[in-house]
């Protein structure tokens, strides 16, 4: 593993030319991660101009060896600070400082102005720049490493969505399903969830960040469960809606056939070159058309990677295209309050039609099924 | 419960009187939480110095009703901001040079400098002061509603790892015992976890934030659990070590009673007036004493809230002295490298000896117990 954090960390300098004596600090946590394999709270990374690239973490923090397993066979130099270290960002700009280096850029939408302003105290002679979010920006396109955490993570998803569909579901709280859902993804290997498990029944259903709650699952319920695995730091995301009881109603098999058709426009637009606000405008024409304008989100779906919601965003407002190797999710819904709703949500990678288009990471059917 | 809000508003106000134009602005999810129960992910709040206290939150933020039901009966102004807004904190900056204040603290410590950018351009004419952690140092001493929580947020927990200690436990893994805990903590009645639980056998046993692995617990183990539940937002802790078997070996007796005698010390220095690095040097001693210095960590103690880790820091570079009604833990272990170790954590709240000491909130025995 250690290779390819080396590799990302030369792909940053290379996006990046830097003047002779300048160094960067990276102190996002994500960030130090992807150019690591460290997950070590407070671990900041100093990126020295000559390649040599130092990783600084407090005394007392555990690093993730499965990420990483800390073979320093790629040119990082790990220096752990002795126990009582405020800040391992301050002592890294003093290790600049000691190393001439003149200016020194830093994550100024991470650092917050107190500890700028240590920084600053801590290496008088130092110039502080803006590093911006070029690291982002690198994490937008993922390498095949990132690719396959994210497959094992949706696999884990998808293994258990589906071992809950074949329980027994009516009469369970949703809090209690939404804990099952978490214990069946670390039962098949992920670290974690990727984010909080949403279940949503009858009336709550559909409704985005749901928190469950204790309403128990009825006959006649729409069903609704958002959940994704982390593994190895990479989370996706699946969103499925269900009827409960053998026959769903006519309301309900309209809305389920139409948020259905908007999130497969939404999925076919998913091209190389394609504008961000293009992939949400193909995903939302269809709920406008049919009247639930009012009733949407300000997104339809966003990337995901070490974080759920990551660049892009596939909304009205964000500016960009797709790239190859780019996983998003797609998940327009519909909540009709008072009533209940519709949330289908997939994770899928940014494809060339020539490589057969969008690569579909979470593959639990999206039939409408009734349970 | 918003009247508490208000109060705690009030009594902020009265802690920093503030110029009759100057404004402050708390933007740090917990401050937002503590003088508002808004815990809406992104909401900021505008404090007037005239009384007029404004809660700017982004739409499509799910409020923790729980925590607060918005009844809009304590002075405090609601703003839903469009959806699209980026930074309530912007928002709020624009209202606060709308009502022509002239100064605006901000919280420098919570504030990145790219978000500080971004309010000065937003209203010129504002300056912007640091407001520091005066939230913070308020939060420190708790009321009776933030008692009450953790009170009840402590029996949960002691009832979790109750059940726990009734179940079999050889040849389960760390994970599922972990997991079993976090879903025993939530049928009782949890939020969630106060944070990740750690579960800790043989080798792996008294370290501290040890990841839950697929060891299973095997004969002769000491079994090192560390959990908490997290209720209407407040989160206490308990570390218990236990041994598996019929009968501890004679290093297990012996490395147990000397960690509790440490955690005993450390309890019993607990008191309104005295210095936080006393408590810890009085749970530290011991453990020095018998040689184990060079594996203690920095800390044997941290005080306990809306944050598992908040002030005070039971330290021996930590300066300040103790108040009642200040909950901490105290939680000395030690961990031998190769062979394990013992924790034994509680909360407790601080109360003069008149008021009969302090108030153990953990309650699960400490006695060595053979599972």
């Amino acid at each position: 593993m250690s290779e390819v954090h080396a590799a990302r960390r030369s792909r940053l300098r290379d996006r990046r030319p830097t003047a002779g004596n300048e160094a960067a600090l990276v102190s996002r946590s994500f960030n130090v991660r992807y150019l690591t394999g460290c997950s070590a709270p407070g671990a900041v990374l100093l990126l020295g101009a000559d390649g040599h690239d130092t990783l600084l973490s407090p005394s007392g923090t555990a690093v993730d060896t499965r990420a990483d397993p800390l073979g320093g066979t790629d040119g990082l130099r790990r220096v752990v600070l002795p126990g009582g270290t405020a800040d391992a960002a301050v002592a890294a700009a003093e290790l600049a400082a000691s190393r001439s280096v003149a200016a020194l850029a830093v994550e100024e939408h991470d650092l917050t102005v107190a500890r700028h302003r240590a920084l600053a105290s801590a290496a008088p002679g130092l110039r502080l720049i803006d590093l911006g979010r070029a690291v982002e920006q690198q994490r937008l396109v993922k390498d095949e490493e990132e690719l396959a955490a994210l497959r094992t993570a949706a696999e884990i998803t998808d293994q258990a969505l589906g071992e809950l569909l074949e329980s027994i579901l009516v009469g369970r709280t949703e809090r209690h399903l939404a804990l099952e859902l978490e214990r069946r993804l670390m039962d098949h290997g992920a670290d974690g969830p990727a984010f909080p498990t949403s279940v949503a029944t009858g009336r709550n259903s559909g409704r985005t960040g749901h928190r469950p709650t204790d309403r128990r699952v009825e006959e006649g319920d729409f069903l609704t469960v958002r959940l994704g695995a982390r593994y190895r730091g990479y989370r996706c995301q699946i969103g499925r809606t269900f009827v409960i009881g053998p026959a769903p109603a006519d309301w309900q098999i309209e809305l389920y056939e139409l948020v259905f058709a908007a999130q497969r426009a939404g999925r076919e637009a998913l091209a190389p070159g394609v504008e961000y606000r293009e992939v949400d405008r193909a995903a939302r024409q269809p709920l406008e058309g049919a009247g639930y304008g009012e009733l949407l989100e300000t997104g339809t779906g966003h990337g995901v990677g070490l974080e759920i919601g990551e660049d892009p965003r596939l909304s009205p407002a964000a500016m960009g295209k797709l790239d190859a190797c780019v996983p998003v999710t797609v998940e327009p819904g519909v909540h009709l309050p008072g009533r209940g709703g519709v949330r289908i949500g997939d994770t899928l990678v940014v494809r060339p039609q020539a490589d057969g288009g969008p690569e579909l990471l979470t593959i639990t059917t999206k039939e409408l099924l009734a349970l």
